[in-house]
């Protein structure tokens, strides 16, 4: 039975929930084989999560394992191909609680640098697990700069190996997922030396484990790196090796070989490495950074409105939490944001799938745009959702606290993507640097991509809106958003040239301006998303209210930059005091109107209760049952302490006998 | 050995470090005393947290209970009485890593509840551990709303007893420490109920659990909540009564008693209750808030001095992370806050021993002001500090990630400082409805507490600051941090009364301000440590370079509050655009200044490298070292998985028998 307070927020939705699940999911069809794909995974009892929240991490590597194995089992009993239309849905199901996803970055990075040869060697063995693969690039020391990478690999001319070699403690492998314990083989990144002269970084294919007994091979160190915040599923690893040889052929080798006679060849262009950056940061952005947000609105707003505590009035009946402003200024606009970057993604993936075939084309005029935008909008989305978890989960008070939540394992995990496939900071200042000199070649006539030609565009001095419904128009806001990005640009663009005129070096120069370039480069990606939010919703059906409710949510995301960024809004004079507030006001008012569809909002995105594994935020809302009930099962209730035993009766009862 | 990267940083420190110390232990006396303290802990054995990382919920509360009786016998024999100078470092020495705190609650309230009669049945026995006592207050489905909750205790004027009873699931008491697992006994808030009538809240002494053998007393279901974000060494439990009995003595009647008939008798005032939990919200800040974030700064800077990546300019050897701005701009104002509220935390206590001291001579007059304060501050700080240890872990990387930085436990043990001891928005609307109330006195020419009456002030209307280095004088500020409160409070005010005006109905006005009250509550207590770190500063001595140092850490801090929140300064030109440039300026100067002190800054701290626990932080800086061989000491390379024999075997060996 549904709890009252949640079903009665389901009567008075604006909108039809079915019609925008499917506007989300692309289409009533892919609704309907994602739900088959949800429901034949979830129905299966090996890939139950029931227990996940008390299981010890040795535990979630088994179990991760299990998973593994048997899903691709499952998929091929299902007739579900690697690249058909379910196969997407299978890790999202699995609600990414699975091992050997770095075996695909082991083939893939074959795929990408190995030649024909060496694909036609590697990849069916991959592909039939004759063998189990990892990825090995960063160490110890080194993680964002890969060009100080300290493995070597030295190449033996008399015996046509490389020799490869951990020379110091920093220059252990340390982190590649699935190393640590399943891994048979792994690509290794290691600075390659010819007769004594160093190449550069590049990739090996070393076995690791025999595929006998599972032993390490000799020369070879590798075990577990311990406890992390999350992924306790994966056996993130670290890897020594000492003098471990290797066939020539090993090298991965499209793109550069290294001859007989220890002759270096370089061919063709390495740019597309890029590429595959690019491919990773993009294809994460949906399952891993989005979905947990959505994931996390879910929850919070089906138990904001199951909670109740206080009273609103005297007198009358406790009040359900999200009917105070407060909480629906938590969780509303992270509802927004969530809407807003599923719709980023989509654009994302167009700009990807558009640089892809010109690159099939041997055109590479857009990798430079692609690398930027992947890396500041993998920054942007990833910090800002994992903002936008972590107050869900306080907004649940000490319940979200609770494992049981579910709240803090989907925060502790999206916390990591901050970090991996580049760090954030790192990321933007990528982003920066590319915005910088399209900055300077657009002020100086020079064509640049679409994207970024809004930074030579006129623009107004001043925001003209009168009054807080103006606020309300898209054109007001998205050029208010256009007008912050091109002045912290310009600004800081300014400062870097007058730093260097001034004298100071270029490189110091710079290093004094990445404050203020990671400023940019964020108002940059904010502007983008909401032009883009902006776009998708005049391009939405305009049926069944859906239309209607995206506007107030694209209203809502663009309000709330402001008002949140307010500064950068008023520090020209674009924006005024008395425009600000105009701005908040027109912001707080959409938090009651939207706070009416909160429920249906976070419907829409159609999770099972299984994906979302907690106690609060069920379909049903049966809140306090599923807390006790779950609670019941924890170890922490399965065995009498032995403490009690221990410490506690000596305790007790030396006192009682003294009585 | 130490790191020569870390050890060069110590070399040109331009203060004193165990002067500093000493300034923040409040003496040197005290230093010694604290040395002495943790040093007799740490170096005995039952006490270690060598293995913390890697053990279960279980054994984390075995320790913890184990700790919790050995540390009672350790003072005993070193002579340490519970009120002595060394008792207030025992529990900052054992991290927090220890059970019965909520013992001592137990106590406390039956020391200010109880009558005299009540203390002297059940201190002396708590004292002694016959019994093992908890505090079970929040339900299920009430926190933060004391009158909401549903346990019931009916007068029973047959038998003389109180029959107690948990009518719904939303009425198990839930949370409690010490409660799961070991507590005998609790003191249990709940309706009283005489012939009919509802009384409201009050507390009762129920025994749970029998002496003889620790079974749970009859009537009474009781376990643990389960897994927690953190706090895995508490037995956080549930606890449901049904018809359980209690004699009418076991009610706590110091300010209220029933009497054989029924009569129920009120006496005295209850108000000194809001000082009860005043004093625990005071009590906590230094411990359980401030000192995370000073441990997690030490971990953060230590680390950014060891690691170095990429380079700053090309051809020169890698560069320490914190020579890199955008390092500085996270870690630095961290540090600076973690002094701010250091001192801000002495303010609050001397505010406290004030108020405790008027309040022994009748005076209560200071209890609003204090109960204000006491809320708002604890709001602020564990905000601040909770993000700033985010912003710590996050400064780490791939590495901060890791359970063995020590980061993550920092971070997902204070982030509960946020919720527990009252919700941090409560609160903060708490102290935002005492300072309405103050402005609306102070307009009217009425007095108010001194800390307050700034809010009558005289103000200029534009800051008058001409360069840059004009916001290096705390005067300007100071006055800067002074307008913004009282823009904020002063503006929300008349938005109030605008609405009460209008015909909406108070409360209804009140919930529609509350995201702005939320505001102004913080602008204030953000105005009052700023202007308390200046008036630190100013007292402090001028000698070993200290006053310098905290002179620019106080710069520091007050400009990161001016850059960060720049909206608040610019919305009605009190700071104008020229002028922000002006503080971005002198802010980002500051840092590069602070940079060169950043590793004795955190010195100063003076952890032991036990007490961080972290293969980041350590004294000597031997990181990777360190990482690697707490990584080997882990469970996960303890066993061979039965992974492999279950399932890597069997899918390994099932291709290669087809080849």
């Amino acid at each position: 039975s549904v709890n009252p307070d949640l079903a009665s927020e389901r009567l008075t939705a604006s909108f039809s929930v079915q019609r925008l699940t499917a506007v989300l999911d692309g289409g009533a069809e892919r609704t309907r084989v994602r739900r088959a794909v949800v429901a034949a995974i979830e129905s299966d009892p090996v890939f139950s999560r029931e227990n996940q929240y008390f299981q010890s991490q040795n535990e979630r590597y088994e179990a991760a394992v299990r998973k593994a194995v048997h899903v691709r089992k499952k998929m091929q009993e299902l007739g579900w191909s690697e690249d058909g239309p379910e196969s997407i849905y299978v890790y999202r199901a699995l609600s990414g609680d699975v091992a050997f996803l770095l075996h695909r970055v082991f083939m893939r990075s074959i795929s990408v640098l190995g030649s024909d040869r060496q694909v036609a060697k590697w990849i069916p063995r991959a592909t039939e697990y004759q063998l189990i693969g990892s990825y090995a690039q960063t160490e110890l020391g080194h993680g964002t700069y890969l060009q100080g990478l300290e493995t070597t690999a030295v190449f033996d001319t008399s015996t046509q190996e490389f020799i490869l070699n951990t020379p110091t403690i920093s220059a252990m492998k340390w982190w590649p997922g699935d190393m640590g314990r399943s891994a048979t083989h792994t690509v290794v990144f290691a600075q390659l030396y010819i007769h004594g002269k160093c190449y550069g970084v590049h990739p090996f294919i070393v076995q690791i484990r025999s595929l006998r007994d599972h032993s390490l091979c000799p020369g070879v160190t590798a075990g577990d790196i311990g406890p992390k915040m999350n992924f306790e599923h994966i056996d993130n690893g670290y890897l020594m090796l000492q003098n471990v040889r290797i066939p020539r052929e090993d090298m991965l080798n499209k793109f550069c070989e290294v001859q007989p006679d220890g002759t270096y060849v370089r061919r063709g262009s390495q740019k597309i490495n890029y590429f595959t950056m690019t491919s990773v940061r993009i294809s994460l952005i949906a399952d891993e950074v989005i979905l947990p947000l959505m994931k996390a609105c879910t929850i919070a707003i089906r138990y904001s409105v199951v909670r109740r505590q206080s009273k609103l009035k005297p007198g009358e009946e406790e009040a359900k939490i999200l009917d105070y402003q407060t909480q629906q200024e938590k969780l509303l606009p992270q509802l927004a944001a969530a809407y807003a970057f599923h719709f980023i993604n989509n654009y994302l993936h167009e700009l990807f799938n558009r640089g892809y075939k010109e690159i099939q084309g041997r055109n590479f005029d857009s990798l430079p745009e692609l690398h930027a935008f992947s890396s500041g909008f993998k920054a942007m989305v990833t910090q800002y959702c994992t903002s936008g978890v972590e107050i869900c989960l306080r907004a649940c008070g000490g319940h979200g606290y609770s494992l049981l939540s579910g709240l803090p394992s989907l925060y502790t995990k999206i916390l990591a993507s901050c970090i991996y496939e580049g760090e954030n900071t790192i990321l933007l200042l990528q982003t920066a640097r590319f915005l910088i000199k399209c900055f300077t070649a657009a002020s100086a006539g020079q064509p640049v991509p679409p994207s970024v030609t809004y930074l030579a565009a006129m623009k107004p001095r001043r925001c003209p809106a009168k009054d807080k419904l103006d606020f309300l128009c898209p054109d007001i806001y998205t050029e208010a958003y256009q007008h912050a990005a091109i002045r912290l640009l310009s600004s800081t663009a300014a400062k870097l040239q007058d730093l260097i005129q001034s004298g100071i070096e270029k490189h110091d120069a710079w290093n004094q301006c990445t404050v203020q370039l990671v400023q940019a480069a964020k108002a940059h990606c904010h502007y983008i998303t909401v032009k883009n939010f902006v776009e998708t919703v005049e391009k939405l059906e305009n049926k069944a209210g859906i239309r209607k409710i995206m506007k107030h949510l694209c209203d809502l995301f663009a309000l709330h930059g402001i008002f949140s960024n307010a500064g950068v809004f008023l520090h020209d004079g674009y924006i005024s005091g008395a425009q600000m507030d105009m701005v908040t006001a027109s912001y707080l008012d959409l938090l009651g109107v939207i706070r009416k569809d909160a429920v249906p909002l976070v419907d829409a995105f159609d999770f099972t209760d299984e994906s979302l594994n907690s106690a609060l935020g069920s379909y049903n809302g049966q809140v306090y049952r599923r807390l006790y009930e779950w609670a019941q099962k924890s170890p922490t209730n399965k065995q009498i302490s032995p403490a009690y035993e221990r410490y506690l009766k000596p305790l007790l009862h030396n006192k009682l006998s003294k009585l």
